[in-house]
């Protein structure tokens, strides 16, 4: 196709809003006499709440309410942002309160304070008398699987959320025939989303007692829902609007404050409440990153021809379900598209533990299978002495391949020219000769890694988009989507979109970018990569709808069929000799003031998107190691993808570099801490929490294969999460290269690395 | 039809907003550092302007930014708020700059300051130094179409602003036929809407540079064309936001300040400003109604029956056109379907005087000829000692009228039933006869008056109205409507239209109340009475839309037609055994979650109202006069109407209320007065103006003869202007019936009447 503006990398419309601080986002809404809510935290991982005594609290000036769990709906539901669904053994787990009769992870809320201000209302905090009955806890996701541990859901019989796997062929069969069998253990931590804007949201009640709740989420539809089901009200008395926000990453796919922000607006009869976490609070009562354990067991043919793969995966949810088996059972199904097994098992445990939460977050369980499984692919090739890329070029899945076990079919498949295109940028035949055998303090390693995802959800979840299109008089548009922006540039691709298929320019198609749940069209959100291909479809489709009507409006004026007649460059013209019509705004007054056919133009539709694609990609790094110190140093690195058609190849980059950013911490130096003896977060704060900075992060290189997908409404797969997937192992098997020593655990911080050197006698 | 929520008294869905103070009105709205925009204006009736210095308030600390005509574009718009249309010749007259380079009234604004404060901005209005060529000036219609009157457009040849009258049938044949022909002169005068909340916006520029105006309006979509249009901008780089708004009756259908609140916002590189009128500038520099100077020329038979009339009206239009020819053309025409004439003549001239500009007003020219009309037949009446009720049955038409002007068929007439309904409450028959001859100081009397009233502009404008539903999980839907509720209670009577058709509580219609053009379906907003019957047409639409897609669902799940079957009480039922299918919640599930369905329901629509409905009436009202002091009471008063049917007999109780109190002004005690030596307002404040108060209000009684009219989406026609157009000639009889003295002047304020008594020797 010879597109327009798709393909061209049009700024970011909110660029200048961002930039010039006059986007608005949840802190920045005000209404006058806005109260403050807070909330008392649980100093104990594990505790009985015996007592609470809220008088003194209550009695302070300046104290509107405190609310405890005694005070709130006794429904237990779940935060998970996912559409609802009629199959009740596919609802989420419903195992949280909005404050909790029980604490289970040290920082839960036990009692919220709302007040006339924050001092108030953090004194007012320190008066609430908290007898608790401490438990026993467990923090590690085999201890809390052992015999005799704490059990954590005291209606369960142990800890085990699910462990809902799979098999494709037989395992045990192919594993007896392989030449060689291969076993390795991998451990990924526990890491924070570190978005630049904490949850913040804030509530009131409207005259007619439906309560509307201004928050930073990726979900503005499902928070709705679930605030209903929290309180116990009809879905439609809620109503939820997104405004601008700093980032999400999946922890605002997660419906963290928005219940209790809406019962303390409802504890003060509907006064406006405001109720946002410190950065302190975000870390730790929010959702991390499950930490995952992984045992492999992998047969191989002696010409390196994979058979057959065993993963054993034991995943630590924390405290509560949220997306807890969701996120195990995406973590071993969207890298299955990547290579030719003839027979894959997949045996997870999905844990609670006594830790904070553990939920979606940018690739959705698949960097740390990608760490694990792209580690253990490269320590095979090295076992079979063969170049790591050349093995996996050896297994890769061809077009048309069908993924058993989603049945998504592969209809295009770039990945070997990822590989190809990155072995050139990162020089990758002969660095890999030029660092071999070096025995300097400082050396040098290449590595790669390939990973494969989808975009969305399907046929797991429902994918459903919804776009709205309303035409001004002088051709301009408003695009309304319940799609979110959430920073990675949402609302200029689609508006690009628009402008492709109705021939104006962007500057004339106006993107509402806020989300209201009364009128925004139906969309599940920002998550799962999905927006650009599902909500795109959408959003493609309500721009068909109004250039239809514009050239039937045309039609009647000349007698053209519409189907001879396009619109370009603000004209309606004949196809054929690109004659003009008329203009499309003389067409936009008809549609609004024709005194016989006025019907003013606007398009109202959803879609529901029954397939997938599959999107492709892979990182190429080389490292700088220093052996004494234990620094790793990333000198170049390339993020490669097969996302079909790129809608805006500057936003494209952009994705690139925060995805990859985001790895290089999880590769390198993220973690939560947390004190044994307590079960508290140590580090949960931007000091001590290390983010990789701007001065940690090299170049980074991007490239795009671009092979058009048919399914994808303008040739697009999926591209957000991808960027996070193979940094973390690519950097890894570089380190591998450099050093001979195969890390098996992330992050491979200097304490780890140096303590690693050591024990393998580098040092 | 046995409707269920139609014709019920539904609480107003704003009420307890308004009255608990979480209504939000322009002035509610507020934004970080806000500025604060003044104006200075014109102590001249007449002048041109020969410099203007500002370089002193531009100096001071906190002003940003000083702006007169030398800053603005040159671009000369019209106000009126009315459709655009095609037709050039059917345009509204453009005769106006943003600020003015010529000031033809007093209090004109000349200079605006935007300023930190609204201290600071007072401060610079008086650092503005003004050079004035004082002209000489004209406020009377009469004088100003004078030979050598002052011309205040210099580029016209005189200050008629339009002339344009029609002719049915030979007057003069008629009046040369007739047995008696009557000659009278009836003066109004120039009153002021004074509703609750003044003229308020605020305007910003987004970080694109489309500019946003939140204003107090009744037609956002038109502010937002007139905006464009003032300021050289495409019209859809303009959005208008509508909150709730205290009253409008008019004042509100005209663009007044928002192109100079915008061109503020401009001048300071989009930072937001707000630029509120004091209720002293809202009386002189918003619109007035047009006072009006007629002569009829009346020939009848002996035997009472009206042959024709010849009407002169000559219109005080003050020094811009507004909606000046259109209020004249109304004055005009919708008299014309109450009485059998067979020749009409109008001869109208809108003249240009140095007066505060007139516009639309409650009535829009009818109350004027209202007053004119019904008491020049009360006069014949009296002269031919025939009944005035009886006179009038003598002359209706009858239903299928066709009025020959307008083409508009009286499908449903119930103007004898109101007659004979007004008879009964005043008891006509006994007053007439016991008030006759009294001699004493204080005298009784009755009085009536009738009216016809169109509902909306068909076939002057185009009527077009749009409606958005979207259905929620829960079966509850929001409603989104380009009208605007403006206190009338429109958004209330929309909520029944749609509870009605989906068979719903009204608890479950949402309504979005405030107006945004860039989401809100169009519509041209509040004016001519037509929101409930053009508006209600484009609701019903939608509703039934969405009832077809909910029985669709249905009809997939139990095979049944959707003609079948209905929704009672929030369930699809078969219609003829009642039996319950599914509820509509299951079915608001399926169309969002079903996945295979899922198609999220919504309807999204407009429509264009080619017809139009006449609404009739009468006001019955007993007075007592005291002689001596010049006082009239009105003791009783009966406002009787054939509006069709009765959406919400509480909320038109409401609007006979609101209506016959204005009208009880008009007729007693409001006037704007003006100095002649300089053409200053005197009474520009509440104080000076006399509005009737609550103490002055008799109880008054409304009675409604309902015939659904079948061109009404539910047999309604319309009701909100008519109420205002009666009382005063049914006063102004009532006092003839009492004293023998018929006053055509108004208002008959103690003064005027005492000097009239005077003059006719009553004292």
């Amino acid at each position: 196709m010879n597109y327009k503006v798709i393909g061209s990398s049009v700024s970011r419309l909110d660029g200048v809003a961002k930039v010039t601080g006059k986007a608005k986002y949840a802190d920045d809404y005000f209404e006058r006499e806005m109260l403050i809510g807070k909330v008392l935290r649980s100093p104990y991982a594990h505790a009985k709440i015996r007592s609470i005594d809220v008088s003194k609290a209550k009695n302070l000036d300046g104290v509107e309410a405190v609310i405890t769990y005694q005070d709130l709906p006794k429904i237990k539901f779940a935060t998970a942002g996912h559409p609802w669904t009629f199959d009740e053994a596919h609802r989420d787990v419903e195992d949280r309160l909005i404050i909790t009769d029980k604490v289970r992870f040290c920082g839960e809320p036990v009692a919220a304070v709302v007040a006339i201000d924050e001092i108030i209302a953090l004194k007012a905090i320190k008066l609430i008398d908290v007898e608790y009955e401490v438990l026993p806890f467990v923090m590690d996701q085999e201890e809390a699987i052992k015999e005799g541990a704490p059990i954590i859901h005291e209606e369960r019989q142990n800890n085990i959320i699910s462990s809902f796997g799979n098999e494709v062929g037989d395992v045990e069969i192919e594993l007896k025939e392989a030449d060689k069998v291969f076993t390795g253990k991998f451990n990924t931590s526990t890491v924070q989303h570190c978005h630049l804007e904490n949850h913040s949201a804030y509530a009131y009640m409207e005259s007619d007692g439906r309560i509307v709740i201004v928050t930073s989420t990726q979900i503005p539809h499902i928070v709705r829902r679930i605030v209903g089901q929290a309180l116990g009200m009809p879905w439609g008395r809620i109503r939820v609007i997104k405004p601008y926000i700093g980032g999400g990453f999946g922890n605002k796919q997660d419906v963290v404050i928005e219940p209790l922000t809406a019962a303390m607006t409802l504890a003060v009869n509907g006064r406006p409440v405001r109720y946002a976490l410190t950065r302190e609070e975000c870390f730790i009562d929010t959702r991390v990153r499950h930490a995952m354990r992984f045992t492999f067991k992998t047969g191989v043919t002696k010409e390196g021809k994979l058979l057959a793969i065993d993963i054993k995966n034991l995943v630590n949810n924390g405290a509560y379900a949220s997306h807890g088996h969701s996120v195990t059972m995406s973590c071993g199904s969207k890298f299955r598209p990547l290579y030719n097994f003839n027979a894959i098992k997949y045996e997870p445990k999905t844990v609670y533990t006594n830790m904070p939460v553990a939920g979606a977050m940018r690739g959705y369980g698949v960097p740390q299978i990608s760490f694990a499984l792209e580690s253990h692919l490269d320590d095979i090739a090295r076992e079979l002495n063969i170049d790591p890329v050349e093995f996996r070029l050896k297994n890769l899945v061809k077009q048309n391949h069908v993924d058993p076990s989603s049945k998504n079919v592969v209809r295009s498949m770039g990945l070997s020219q990822c590989l190809e295109k990155g072995m050139e940028l990162i020089n990758w035949n002969e660095k890999k000769k030029l660092y071999k055998n070096q025995i300097g303090s400082l050396r040098h390693g290449v590595g790669m890694a390939c990973f494969s995802y989808f975009a969305g959800t399907y046929p797991v979840a429902l994918e459903a988009a919804g776009a709205r299109i309303v035409m001004n008089q002088d051709g301009s548009v408003q695009l309304q989507i319940g799609a979110t922006e959430i920073g990675q540039g949402s609302d200029t691709i689609f508006a690009q979109m628009t402008s492709e298929v109705l021939g104006i320019p962007i500057d004339m198609v106006h993107v509402i970018s806020n989300q209201d749940t009364d009128i925004t069209p139906f969309d599940t959100g920002a998550y799962a990569s999905r927006q650009t291909f599902v909500t795109g479809a959408a959003v493609k489709k309500a721009a068909m709808e109004v250039k239809s009507k514009v050239l039937q409006f045309a039609s009647r004026k000349n007698g053209l069929n519409p189907e001879v007649m396009d619109i370009v460059d603000c004209n309606v013209v004949e196809k054929t000799t690109g004659i003009v019509v008329c203009s499309l705004e003389h067409i936009a007054l008809e549609s609004f003031y024709d005194r016989i056919y006025s019907s003013p133009i606007t398009s109202d539709t959803s879609v529901n998107i029954r397939t997938n694609v599959v999107a492709y990609g892979a990182t190429f790094a080389e490292v700088e190691v220093d052996i004494k110190t234990g620094q790793i140093t990333v000198v170049e690195i390339y993020n490669i993808h097969d996302s079909g058609t790129i809608i805006n190849p500057m936003l494209a980059e952009g994705q690139v570099h925060g995805g990859v950013s985001m790895a290089l911490g999880y590769a390198l130096s993220e973690q939560m801490i947390f004190d044994e003896k307590t079960g508290r977060a140590l580090n949960n704060n931007l000091l001590d929490y290390k983010l990789q900075t701007i001065l940690d992060t090299p170049n980074i290189g991007s490239a795009f294969v671009e092979i058009p997908d048919d399914a994808g409404s303008f040739g697009q797969k999926s591209l957000g999460e991808n960027t996070t997937l193979s940094p973390a192992p690519a950097i890894r098997n570089a380190v591998l290269d450099a050093t001979g020593v195969a890390f098996n655990r992330i992050p491979m911080n200097p304490q780890r690395v140096f303590e690693k050197f050591k024990e393998e006698g580098l040092i």
